[in-house]
């Protein structure tokens, strides 16, 4: 697929789906967003497509899970580790710069296969200097937390004296703000080390670099700027011949390691002695592996395919892999917005795949909320609830840290107040969701016992301490903000309510099981937590009682109290393709406020959830009035994958398939302008929802699966695996025969597959 | 005066009060202070007592006027520019550093007379090396805005390997900010260049450095490290010979050329081919005027000698002597705190002694004001106000750059809000005083026709529509905030009311001087500010109806209404010897302000400046009520030297020793642990009121002046020189005849010098 410039994208032949292709250097205004295109990594650290000899107005950043500095607005980040990817190359004392002299035969690849980044172009410094290929190379090492590797190589026409420099580079920055002090580096002939630390939190990060080169006898040396120690190599090239500089890169922080500078060098020597094909090889086994369990194959429609497979690489290479103590943040590991914090988005849009594909990892994920039921409590604790309130963004500890005050971009005296970390509540059900859909698809009771009946019970505290009884004798939760962010500070938002109820009734369930099969583990959660039958009782009480906004005779949900009572949103201007502009970009958010304009599904998500709790007359009755009304272009993007699978609900696949493109088209052809910021990981967990639960219609219960295909016509089928208590399965639909909702019974795909 | 440690401060016999000397190399929780004491400049940029080699813990920086760019709390600041001191020295492949190895016979003198900053040491990679003598010098051209050098000497007491690199670094950072972009360089056996642009601004600013070394035959090579290119030096040295090491080095923003690189190239160039000794020598003559027309010398005080000295020349060094499009900053040019934003501190405190010795230079700092007019009529009108409010904090345009919310140091998700920026309005007539200060002092009529009269009479604008007539009859100003800020949103805070009466008839006097010498420009300000009959008679109206705090029997001016009601301060407490925090530490900011306790002089403030709207009686009754009352110790450090003037005022020179002392300490020995972040300004200034205004008791009348001396006990004589009407007098002052107050007539001291 090509992703250059506004070309629409088109499938390489050649490539059966696999490659993300870019044919000429990105132009300066899309530098950012294709560092974030090409970001590769190994679910311990990402690293940006930043160019290795440097690009003017590149951001490269390199993250990995766990190092987190202080940051005075948004309280905690990641910081951009040093830049290790950098090779700086020479030829006849000019330096190479693919924005100066002459570029032919340009081409970025993208192997989503082997996660091997390549690129490759030919370089003269003017018109009448030989030209020289230069191969870039580079991949993060699937198979070890710290290692990656780059190579480059350069091919001289005529004969041609080539320096290269391997630098590990201190002199990074996370948009502005330095997070690291330097500590110490080394440099000789062969190797490069850097020691950094973190300001703040004080975490040391040691690189180490060895680096060997292949070609005309050359020499070496050490080079020992500050900060920037590298090794450097020069050499006499003859006409067609090659030189190689291979540089192995270990990368190791001391939240993982007690002596992170030994680790680092004994790591980069390893790599080195394996050498560059090993590696690889090594690397590219778990790759293979891992799409074993987890590859979607779209036949006939070539954009759906490579952005599908893309989306789910972006989330594999930023799902935490090594640690049970990190989960994705909003951004993936490939850019700083969002300072990487961690959002409902986790749960509620990437979890599902991971569930599926690669349970494992989605128990690291639950497991880092868990380590954060301390910031959970103390946040309920400071609202003057009980238990546990998840914190609407979270970072290493999983306290709150949603900045409360940001700069207002339009004046700079002002502020802007952020309320979602203050009111947005439903997260703590979320959270509770996402347990049982991995414990209801992986039977892991162990992980129950230890760690999820515990998050569970104590969401179920908050929420009973937190609704408020009123005189209707309903149980209520005024001033919150549900998923539709255009509307805040409304009271009883039907997803947080509806949610609510599900979480007070599934703590019930999660306590007599544990209480069942695990009385020791139920004693002592229930002493901990002072669970008893009042406690119990309480919860049944609440969820009683809980307000359910629900029109017994049009089936329609009102998203929150008045809903239906604000001026219609201007749906003319929605679904105008003119439109360029955001809702909120048009009308301000307290334009947005006053209408019942939406910026993403929000009684579309509850019902997409808790489709139990709903009729399908309730669900195409919802549909039929919220999605005209939903800001899908230029809203949140975690709309249209959602919207994309209850479209697919409602019997209108082709709809459907309209929203799941806009998903598709969120990252690699930046439709939103602001992927430079990082990928839409919630977007990107969503696509996998909307191929799977959508277009293909499986459905899964205690024991077996059911799919239910409504392809768009476009897809001659759709081949999807999946892990299901244990089980992976390889499943091809089609749309023949027809599929209909009224067809409840038995797989209508074919398990090819049984592993 | 050894600045070491906590050594109470004595004077260096051989130095004959001209010299600050560190004899150890500072512990790390001290090398922040030493950076801000050791800095040194030209009135164009300064740069911080960094080691050329480093030093753990540093903040290194250089400031240039005028190189402002956007931060997002202070709105402004003054980027850091490229490090361009560093000279890195390895012997035998060891890295200097006074941290590692044996340090001997440590030698820092900051030597005042000529702003040659000395460092001297022996040196031994540990006990079994052989040493090396090493000596660092560098100072800045005071007769070249961008011109600065640096020398580094190695002498071995046995053969050695000596490598020298000179960098020119762009790693740079406002505590923790990035403002730089790289833009180029070069570098090669004799020169390097860079080239840095600010991210929000694009201000340019080019360094060159031309570097040679005297020695053993030596190879020298530029280092192309990305961001800092260098050009290094290695030699053989024998046992006793030396290597010397010297770098000139040119500084040039695009805010003053339009060739930056060029003309750093060939300024570096230039300062090269005339020598070290040579471009010192004219420096150092530049800086034989300066003191000849600014010294004070005390006889018997041996610390305020110094203190004095040292205190004028950190601000010498600050203001702006290329440009009149700046002025000093609260900590002039030495460190990142208040972002180098120009407040009150500059008319009030700092403006005198240039008003007084260089008025050239007073000029600069009052036409910075002229041209921030725009900015200062936005905020009258944003304001709701006419004429020319001045913004509190001001940065290169003039506009109110005052931090709005500032985050809570006690808890990360709250902020403060600072109010000054909107209320605390006295600043409009303190710049105003200022004005009529220089005009008076010099005559400087031209000055006064093309901008002072603009700035006084848009000012008497301003607080004629600002003034509000209530149902007594008179004009007040409600919520505001006087000098002393432990209380806020007071009503008719005494010093805010005198001086709105004081400008509005100061407006009056200059308009009818400008109708009746410069008619034109009369009526051309007449049109363009409205300045008509009706609205002259309103300036009189209002100046005549201000309601004015005196309590015509005891003396005493309220500070504010209400203020007389509050609880008194502690007393007790605030004298204590044992205190060692701000009563703002101990009672919160609200706590303060709910009783009497001061945060600096306020109505002593008042008194001091408007001295000729008071009787003596009514000074000493304020004096004795107030001074106890203030902080001196921990408040404001803008107080002590006020204090001391009002002290020897009412007659106890001896206290006002006291103050003066604390005043004097402020960044020498570090008493408020704040010196870090640059030098206390305004307390600097201060310094020179206090001992010219106070100890001498200098009046100025328009064609002479009479001294009134109070020293205190230790002083044998106080000599200071200062230049009124053109004029240049040399004083000397003695305690010989006892002086009363009652003495107004004649020069008491002797005028020993009419240049």
């Amino acid at each position: 697929m090509a992703v250059t410039g506004d070309v629409p994208a088109t499938q390489d032949e050649q490539d059966d789906g696999w490659v993300i292709v870019e044919d000429a250097v990105p132009e300066p205004e899309r530098v950012r967003h294709r560092e974030t295109v090409f970001t590769i990594g190994n679910g311990a650290q990402c690293v940006r497509g930043s160019f290795e000899e440097g690009l003017a107005g590149e951001d490269p950043a390199t993250f990995l899970h766990g190092v987190w500095d202080d940051e005075p607005v948004g309280m905690s980040e990641l910081a951009n580790l040093p830049r290790w990817i950098g090779v700086d190359v020479w030829v006849d004392g000019e330096r190479v710069s693919l924005r100066r002299g002459v570029v032919e035969d340009y081409h970025r690849r993208l192997d989503l296969r082997t996660g091997l980044l390549t690129r490759t172009a030919r370089w003269r410094a003017n018109d009448e200097a030989p030209a020289v290929t230069l191969a870039f190379e580079r991949f993060v090492d699937a198979s070890r937390a710290g290692g990656s590797a780059v190579r480059v190589s350069v091919t001289a026409d005529a004969d041609a004296r080539v320096r290269l420099r391997a630098p590990l580079d201190s002199h990074v920055e996370n948009t502005g703000r330095v997070h690291f002090d330097h500590v110490g580096q080394t440099s000789d002939e062969w190797a490069a080390s850097l020691r950094v630390r973190t300001r703040a939190t004080t975490i040391e990060v040691a690189q180490a670099a060895v680096v060997t080169l292949q070609g005309a006898g050359s020499k070496a040396w050490g080079s020992d700027a500050d900060g920037a120690p590298a090794v450097e190599h020069e050499c006499e090239l003859t006409a067609g011949t090659t030189a190689v500089l291979t540089k192995y890169v270990a990368t190791i922080a001391s939240v993982s390691s007690a002596d992170p500078v030994g680790e680092a060098f004994g790591l980069a020597r390893e790599l080195a002695d394996a050498g560059w094909a090993a590696v690889l090889a090594g690397s590219s086994a778990v790759w293979a592996d891992r799409w074993a369990a987890s590859d979607i194959v779209v036949d006939g429609d070539p954009e759906a395919q490579i952005a599908l497979r893309y989306n789910l690489f972006q989330l594999q290479i930023a799902a935490p892999r090594f640690t049970d103590r990190a989960s994705i943040g909003a951004k993936t590991l490939s850019g700083f917005g969002y300072r990487h914090h961690v959002f409902w988005d986790t749960e509620s849009f990437m979890l599902p795949l991971f569930v599926h594909t690669e349970p494992e990892v989605a128990r690291n994920m639950l497991a880092y909320r868990w380590h954060g039921l301390a910031g959970a409590r103390a946040k309920a604790a400071a609202n003057g609830y009980r238990g546990a309130q998840y914190p609407w963004e979270s970072a290493g500890e999983g306290v709150e840290v949603t900045p409360t005050w940001v700069p207002d971009l339009n004046d700079r005296t002002k502020l802007v107040r952020i309320w979602t970390g203050d009111i947005e509540i439903h997260i703590t059900a979320d959270i509770a969701f996402g347990v049982l859909q991995y414990w209801g698809a992986t039977g892991d009771d162990d992980f129950m016992r230890d760690m999820g009946a515990e998050m569970v019970l104590d969401g179920a505290r908050f929420w009973a301490s937190a609704a408020t009884l009123e005189k209707d004798g309903r149980y209520h939760f005024r001033e919150v903000i549900g998923p539709d962010e255009y509307h805040d500070h409304v009271d009883d938002n039907a997803y947080t309510n509806y949610f609510a109820r599900w979480h007070l009734r599934a703590a019930e369930d999660v306590w007599r099981w544990l209480s069942d099969k695990h009385p020791q583990r139920a004693a002592e959660l229930g002493e901990a937590l002072a669970i008893d039958d009042e406690a119990r009782a309480s919860w049944k009480t609440v969820a009683a009682g809980m307000f359910l906004p629900l029109d017994e005779k049009t089936g329609l949900v009102e998203q929150f109290e008045g809903y239906f009572a604000l001026p219609d949103a201007d749906i003319e201007l929605l679904r105008s393709p003119e439109r360029t502009e955001s809702m909120q970009q048009i009308d301000g958010i307290e334009g947005c406020a006053r209408t019942q304009v939406l910026k993403q599904p929000d009684v579309m998500m509850l019902q997409y959830l808790l489709s139990d709790e709903f009729t399908s007359a309730q669900l195409r009755a919802n549909y039929a009035y919220y999605d005209p009304r939903t800001d899908h272009e230029f809203g949140s993007s975690l709309g249209p994958s959602i919207s994309a699978v209850m479209a697919c609900r409602a019997g209108d696949s082709e709809r459907g398939y309209d929203h799941f493109l806009r998903a598709a088209r969120a990252d690699l052809l930046d439709v939103r302008h602001n992927a430079s910021d990082g990928i839409h990981g919630a977007s990107a967990g969503g696509m996998w929802q909307a191929a799977v639960y959508g277009f293909a219609g499986l459905r899964l219960t205690a024991d077996g699966f059911s799919t239910h295909p409504q392809l768009p016509a476009s897809w001659k089928s759709l081949t999807f695996t999946f892990t299901h208590r244990g089980e992976r399965h390889t499943v091809t639909v089609t749309n023949e025969p027809e599929p209909t909702e009224r067809t409840p019974a038995g797989p209508r795909g074919e398990d090819s597959n049984r592993a």
